[in-house]
């Protein structure tokens, strides 16, 4: 392990997290916002601090890297970003527990949002858009960020692209272009483009600014931090539907973007996880719609409201326009497991992944015909291109990891005593970074009561879920810190 | 497929079965019960008439046989000895509903015991003695009884290990001896003896000869048929304990057994898998012997319940002593995991397994390791010995294709309405052939509230479960019919 060059790179996104934490600042000052200012100024003095100190102390380190400081560098890089993120919550007071306030940050930035928030409205303007703003930072990933725009960042060769397989989400990285740094750059300005397009819409449907540019970081980040104690149910039928198709839009691998600009349409069309997706989605609300049929006054408002909670489920963002923990029990399972399920790859979505999971069902069924015809050779293909082993088997490797992790979770905040309901759906909840569980943790009701323990368990679910598991699993391994 | 292979060994299983009721049919008369004996006159006289039928239709079937005939013999002998075990409670009147006569007999032969019984003391005897027996065949396997006690069967070399294959319970099935005909005769005969063993040691503590033997077939299978409304709270401690102890040997890989009669002690005390079940079964008890302590008026009582459910449920059993419904939710969740883990590989238990889990978990490290090191080559290995590839691609499969089967059919029962944790805890009770769920399932409530559909789906997944998901499954491929 090289314990410097990870410093370095912890400085570096502190770095950005700075910068980026100026316009929250701004906006408190604006709103003259005494507890808020008071906590983004000893914020800042902290991040600049720490900054100073680490680069001093990491100057020269070595620019040959291997996987393990990849790895390394993503996890602490993540977590130090969420150190230095909750700090604006805690000293302004406004999250009088440290616990909370990290619990509260990392559910942004991992894009959950499930909150520990009784009464959002009583928040200051500026801890609200540096909440918010959260999800659209880590949506996309703040190193994919420090990749795309630093100059400092491509040093070694393998390691970008090492650090790009960390954070990103999906079974394989695509690489739009042969160079890492480039794709990263692809990838953020299509992100930034959809989040301004998304941002357009919702002003023309008269939003206020505010409100619209917290809403639209929730979306394109699908994180679904609500601004208002109802989340999204007081909103219009226009804003309520222009946020369900743009989080069905933010759960698509930005990859199939940057093909259509590129005029490539057959393979778009033919990406068998988009067309995956869409089928699922497509069922889903067909299903819901006919099951919970007469619970609304209007067929279009049944659409609207089924719609809604689909996409802010399958995509992880958890904003809610309705309280579906009182649905029937068909629509609540069908919404369970499109947690599991989550988006496509390359996506800002969280979950196992479309993707991931038709890897999984293409190897059952190799599995199958292998039974029956035990010598015959037989490939899975993704849109028609083999997979190889090493991918199939780190994907299966995923799958273990998922549920042994999903049920220590669920045991250790089963002492909190709560019923089986509530505390499968906030482990898969948070782990799949969505937001929104049942019963306990419903749409209406937030994660509050649980016990700081459960609620640092949450956290690291939120973290390890979207960091994919391993680059967190691997702290914990005694290889990873030996030093070569 | 060869159909006329197929359809002679389904007439060898209703043989055996015919065979077996005769038992059963005696104690009717004994008793005198009227329905019951009209139910297994009928009965039988449908299952000669058959047997004779198919054994005429198929007469000069070859004895070239593939993997896929093993597969089909093994999913339809199944279907065929269950429709065939149902009809004596169907025609008898006491079960008045064919697809819950069905479920009934499912449940017995996959050893599951969950039941739509709502009063189960006023079955005959006769009946009673059916129901529990069905655990005793299915618990080792019907078709292994074939191989071990039939002239006819060891046609096929190949045949043979296909059928123990698709039949035995485990991610890779141990050869005791060179021959599979001579090793399928010593698990039964393992079998026989540890039924006989635990029927004495009932006796002695002065339980009548019906209960005993009903309790023993029970136990042997990791069944959990009760012939009490209450199952097994009004017995006295010794015979819950002596209970509690069986279960757990019974939930022993069979082949230790035969290593302890050889007095390989070192080769079973070093067994990975034995190793892991004794853990798993030890820490859970102290577990919820912590969470419940002071539920019971003695600490005796509270180490007595706590093993008692354990053992049952972590053998896939289901007997109960007390309602462990209304548990704390931490004990609950202990007992909801126990269930997806189940037994040791090779046993007559269900679940996931020991072993399998130790695979994954195995394979997972493996992973972990091959991610910090992408060029080192590392092996998964089990006792020392490196597993194969195709074993380990396997049983990967194997859990896609167990969580992919539970959400399926979770989703398709919460169409009846109940609970999230009702319809998880029904799936998976069904699914790993355990018997008692939570909530309007729980152990003193039984599955009778659930409409035909949700009977049918778990009657398939008891099944699915019991034959480890692949036999059953490729009976829906188109593959498996066609004609050479």
């Amino acid at each position: 392990m090289n314990y410097k060059m990870v410093g370095r790179f912890i400085a570096q996104i502190l770095t950005i997290e700075t910068l980026f934490m100026i316009p929250a600042f701004i906006i408190s000052l604006a709103f003259n916002e005494t507890n808020a200012i008071r906590g983004f100024l000893y914020a800042l003095f902290i991040l600049v601090s720490a900054d100073i100190v680490l680069f001093q102390l990491c100057r020269g380190a070595p620019s040959a890297f291997y996987a393990k400081e990849g790895f390394v560098c993503v996890s602490l890089g993540w977590i130090a970003l969420s150190i230095a993120g909750c700090l604006p919550f805690w000293l302004s007071g406004e999250i009088p527990s440290f616990i909370d306030a990290m619990f509260e940050i990392v559910s942004g930035f991992t894009t959950t949002g499930a909150s520990i928030l009784t009464d959002v409205e009583a928040m200051s303007k500026g801890n609200l858009y540096w909440r918010s703003f959260s999800h659209w930072l880590g949506g996309m990933g703040v190193l994919v960020f420090l990749l795309a725009f630093s100059s400092t960042s491509e040093k070694g060769k393998g390691f970008t692209m090492h650090l790009l397989r960390a954070e990103s989400p999906g079974p394989n990285i695509t690489k739009i272009v042969p160079r890492m740094k480039k794709t990263a750059a692809i990838l953020y300005l299509l992100y930034i483009i959809l989040t301004i397009i998304n941002f357009l819409f919702l002003i023309a449907g008269k939003m206020p600014v505010f409100d619209a540019l917290c809403t639209t970081f929730g979306t394109a980040g699908t994180g679904g931090f609500g601004i208002r104690n109802d989340s999204m149910a007081s909103y219009s039928p226009y804003l309520q539907n222009v946020t369900t198709v743009f989080m069905l839009l933010f759960g698509v691998n930005f990859s199939c973007y940057y093909l259509l600009i590129l005029r490539e349409f057959r393979a778009v069309f033919k990406d068998e996880e988009l067309r995956l997706y869409i089928c699922i989605v497509v069922a889903s609300i067909a299903l819901i719609c006919w099951n919970i049929l007469g619970s609304f006054a209007t067929q279009e408002e049944t659409l609207r409201h089924a719609a809604f909670q689909v996409a802010s489920i399958i995509t992880t963002t958890g904003y809610a326009t309705t309280d579906f923990d009182l649905w029937p029990s068909f629509s609540k399972s069908i919404l369970l497991c499109l947690m599991v399920v989550g988006a496509c790859a390359g996506s800002t979505g969280g979950g196992l992944k479309c993707g991931r999971l038709l890897l999984l069902l293409k190897n059952l069924f190799r599995n199958m015909k292998q039974l029956v015809h035990p010598r015959r050779v037989i490939v899975v293909k993704n849109n028609g291109q083999p997979i190889s082993e090493k991918v199939m088997d780190n994907t299966n490797a995923y799958l273990s990891a998922y549920v042994v992790l999903i049920i220590l979770s669920f045991l250790l905040i089963s002492l909190d005593g709560y019923s089986i309901e509530t505390n499968v759906s906030a482990v898969v909840s948070c782990f799949n970074n969505i937001g929104p569980g049942f019963d306990t943790v419903g749409p209406t009701c937030n994660f509050s009561s649980f016990s700081p323990r459960a609620t640092v368990i949450l956290t690291f679910d939120m973290l390890a879920g979207r960091l994919e598991i391993f680059p967190v699993l691997l702290l914990f391994s005694r290889n990873t810190w030996r030093r070569r």
